[in-house]
């Protein structure tokens, strides 16, 4: 009998692709847009992929790779018209903390866990989109995530710190990090530190001042734009050059190395039933996170242009994606924020231009990858570094402890759980502790007595407000649904008020905030009923809900009760008046 | 500011011991009662205490050492004046199920994991006793727990048919079970199959007839009572004399075998950290479990006297009484409902009756040991099948289903799972799926549009009341504290309706049942009123609670409100005002 959002959509075959829909409303403008977007987003694409595949402990081709068909498969199903698809770097490092635990870095075993592991989070997201499951990721609250983000980007910026120095280091989490980094800093080669240095200053002065300077120079603003999105593109080519020239590999330089020739032939990952039962739980974290990573940047941007994100859709558009991911030989992907921004501001008018993404990436991997075997490791380091930057964001730690401390308990454990433990464990303690937090508050819940705002029939605390009550009555508001956690202490709470009013003749309770009642529930209400009954108080409800009268009308409970009033006025009128008639007659009650 | 149950006691020494407070008002009347229900219940629990050791795998004197020293430390730390702890049925299961996963039945390390078994659910009880954690106890619900000790008794009553038919049986769930039954009912021994038949049948008449039967020949009420009482130490003396007579052993009857003479050495458990991480969780289990059951004997027979109960120091009383199980050679104890019963109408005037209780049952263990050589185990089988027979209640099922289908779900899983997968997995299964429908349902929450009830101040559903409603205004009451598991369902569904009600103006979001509303709501809320005003439309609030509005008022949410109003009808009444005003001004607003 209540309202709900709007009603799923009926299960047509065409809602399922989207593509349907905006496709036959493509035209030669929007062909246009896409283009250029599509051209930008490549340009930026390009050192971003490759970066990432080797945060997640791959050969960076992979990156590329995961780059192509993920970017189709979106355009196919996906509803955002902005969203741009691929390896991002928090679902990067979960992918080298989930396969890390199973295969060597460098491995066969290892490149093959990270394509069942797209496979298995592709199905699962595909699933969750068919049976409409999408709410379990609204569970990831927003405290957790910030936090959650934030602390991978330390990691991952740490994580970096080898590759920027040349030095190995090993782990997920900080402390084996840090012990790693300290143990082999004697290590350290001293051309490779140039090489990320000079990279990460360049890249920083791209992004910080090269547009200012493009101006100055008189560049348009449109054109200055593209070289500034190119620029990392850019330093990619000059330490590729610098290597060749100088032989940095003979100095000691890590190189990306061999990589092979072309595009991946298509395939099927092995499944064996070892591997999914070890990759599930991390399939499934990697699921959510990227699924609720997605979904906010896609809903932030479709709100700038008045667009309609359909959640249970979007979840298949990821989950297909991921498939696709497995097959073309690719790792776990989703929406990423800065590249979706990026594709957004260029004026990506469809999904398209995700597909024309996917093309322009294919023809880079085909010309670049015979020339990316000189290029320094640590120029990819710098990228990541910048780039995760970004993710780091202390301020949610302040604006949790103003608002509430239960919050910033729950973005502190993310991010202590995160740095100390790793990915995994820490989404798990902090989805844990905003759970059991918010039970352990419904299990304890606020309670006021309340009496009547003098002219009028609203009734509110008698402690926050100048209220005025009736000698002999105690009208006491539960500011919960009643359920098993809390039945006792309804119980606790009733009886201490009647032990601490001695005279009470009525009790009445105000249920306009009991969403619930369930059978423990119930059997308190019936146990504090029998033990008013024996002290010769009589149990008053008033204002009980729709749903929840529903389930008492099933019950004989509500037949041995005083009295079920519709409002808590009705209620205080009726016993206003019962006293007075019994003061009528000169009887007393009892 | 709201109020909350009587203040936790103020933590003084005294509060900690109970017996110093009846103590001292112990007087000549009060010991003649408690001496009376100690011999009652003494005769009562010494077949029982045996057959429970039986049932929880352990030799039968265990079963008397448990109900000796924890009897004393129930009756020093207690706050029931008619508990009586010891062994019972569900926590010797519960008990053979933990310690059969670390020893072998019969084995010295059988018994050692019992007794740590003992100790550490003692030392749990304590601690959530000390530190006023009871409220755990809480999350176990009424209908798990009904369903739990259904399943349990019908898991108890088929493992005790091996010792009637005299084969081997194994397992503690129905399936290991009832194949190891069918898989030996070849090996049935007539003899021990006529001994478990007699004794059967003789409690059967005893506790059905015999009381009738008395009355018949004259024998005053309160003797028959205690006759019947003796019934069952009868059988075990009557099958004994049998067992002796004719040489049962000699005709392959299972008799209980040579036990140790007089009572055992107190000793300290010997802890090894590898058999503490096997039995925590077990222990965690049993612990709650006990816990449960205990307290709602205590409340149960308190109410009917009229004293009070203290939850946080009942758990000391356990844990203490735990601990002197582990101390005195027994297993895990708590208060068992048929002998506190049996206790309480005996007379039971105060904790003392049960430390006579006790010496009782080490007077009993002295003088029996010798000859419980020569008891068959089918007598003490038949006890424990008819002790557990009280247990079962299907009638659980039925009134769930009739009030609450997820109720009903709650129990069904539980029952299942605890006859499918054993006692521990069905706790657990019990436990997640009544949080789990919590939470799910929390996440999707009812709402309702609001109208006003025509001559009152109140407003309700307009689906289920003739209400009145303004044009161009909707009041949506959500009926759910805002969190962050349906913080994006609301955005959702105020989206909704607006899109469903093009000429809105003014949407209130009544507020009189949130009772919370966290960050990620807060930012959801934001995110509404934004796209609202980009609409044209005002978002008001009303009947925001105290504790609520406190959280509000730190951030700057409210001021950009078009209004926070202290009742629904004030806001009403206030958006009508503005309305006509904006018409006499004849202008129109956006």
């Amino acid at each position: 009998m209540g309202v709900r959002p709007r009603e799923s959509r009926p299960v047509r075959i065409q809602n399922y692709f989207p593509i349907l829909d905006w496709g036959r409303r493509y035209n030669r403008q929007t062909l246009a847009s896409d283009l250029v977007a599509a051209l930008i987003v490549t340009i930026m694409l390009i050192p971003q992929s490759l970066a990432y595949a080797l945060l997640a402990g791959l050969p960076p081709e992979t990156g590329l790779y995961a780059s192509v068909l993920p970017l189709i498969a979106y355009a196919i199903f996906g509803t955002s018209s902005a969203l741009a698809v691929g390896p991002v770097a928090v679902i990067s490092l979960m992918t080298a903390s989930a396969v890390g635990r199973i295969a060597a870095e460098g491995s066969v075993d290892y490149a093959s866990a990270a394509i069942v592991l797209a496979m298995l989070s592709g199905l699962m997201l595909l699933a969750m989109g068919l049976f409409r499951l999408g709410f379990v990721a609204n569970f990831l609250s927003h405290p957790v995530i910030s936090g959650f983000i934030t602390a991978s980007g330390l990691i991952i910026a740490t994580s970096q710190i080898g590759g920027l120095l040349g030095i190995r280091t090993q782990g997920h989490a900080m402390p084996e990090l840090l012990s790693s980094i300290i143990g082999n800093i004697g290590a350290i080669n001293w051309w490779t530190l140039a090489v990320g240095a000079v990279s990460l200053a360049l890249l920083l002065w791209i992004r910080l001042d090269l547009k200012n300077w493009l101006a100055r120079f008189g560049v348009p603003k449109g054109l200055a734009t593209i070289i500034v999105r190119a620029g990392p593109v850019l330093v990619v080519f000059l330490t590729m050059a610098w290597s060749a020239g100088m032989d940095l590999g003979g100095k000691g330089v890590s190189l990306v190395g061999d990589v092979p020739q072309g595009l991946p032939m298509l395939s099927l990952p092995v499944f064996n039933l070892d591997l999914i039962s070890q990759l599930a739980v991390p399939a499934l974290i990697i699921s959510i996170v990227g699924f609720v990573e997605s979904i906010s940047v896609a809903q932030t941007l479709a709100a700038k242009r008045r667009e309609r994100i359909i959640p249970n859709q979007e979840l298949i558009g990821l989950g297909a994606s991921n498939i696709a991911a497995a097959i073309g030989g690719g790792y776990p992907v989703t929406g990423g924020f800065a590249r979706s921004v990026v594709n957004f501001d260029a004026g990506a008018a469809s999904p398209a231009a995700g597909a024309f993404t996917a093309i322009g990436i294919a023809g880079a991997t085909l010309l670049l990858t015979p020339f990316l075997a000189i290029l320094p490791k640590a120029t990819l380091a710098a990228t990541i570094v910048l780039a995760v930057l970004t993710l780091v964001d202390f301020s949610i730690l302040k604006r949790a402890w103003s608002y509430s401390k239960t919050d910033f308990a729950a973005v502190a454990i993310t991010m202590a759980g995160t740095l100390l433990f790793g990915v995994e464990m820490g989404i798990a303690l902090g989805v844990g502790a905003s759970i059991l937090v918010f039970l352990y508050r419904s299990s304890v819940p606020h309670a006021a007595i309340v009496g009547q705002v003098p002219g009028t029939e609203h009734y509110r605390n008698v402690k926050r407000h100048k209220v005025e009550t009736v000698p002999g009555t105690i009208s006491i508001r539960v500011d919960e649904s009643l359920y098993f956690a809390n039945a006792r202490y309804l119980e606790d709470l009733v009886l201490a008020q009647i032990a601490d009013n001695p005279g009470t003749r009525d009790v009445v309770l105000m249920c306009s905030a009991v969403n619930a009642i369930d059978m423990s529930a119930l059997e308190s209400l019936e146990a504090i009923h029998h033990r008013l009954a024996d002290a010769g108080i009589r149990l008053h409800l008033s204002e009980v809900k729709g749903p929840v009268m529903d389930k008492l009308e099933k019950t004989d409970f509500l037949s041995r009760l005083a009295g079920i009033h519709l409002s808590q006025h009705l209620a205080i009128t009726s016993i206003i008046a019962a006293q007075r008639e019994s003061l009528a007659q000169g009887t007393t009650s009892q």
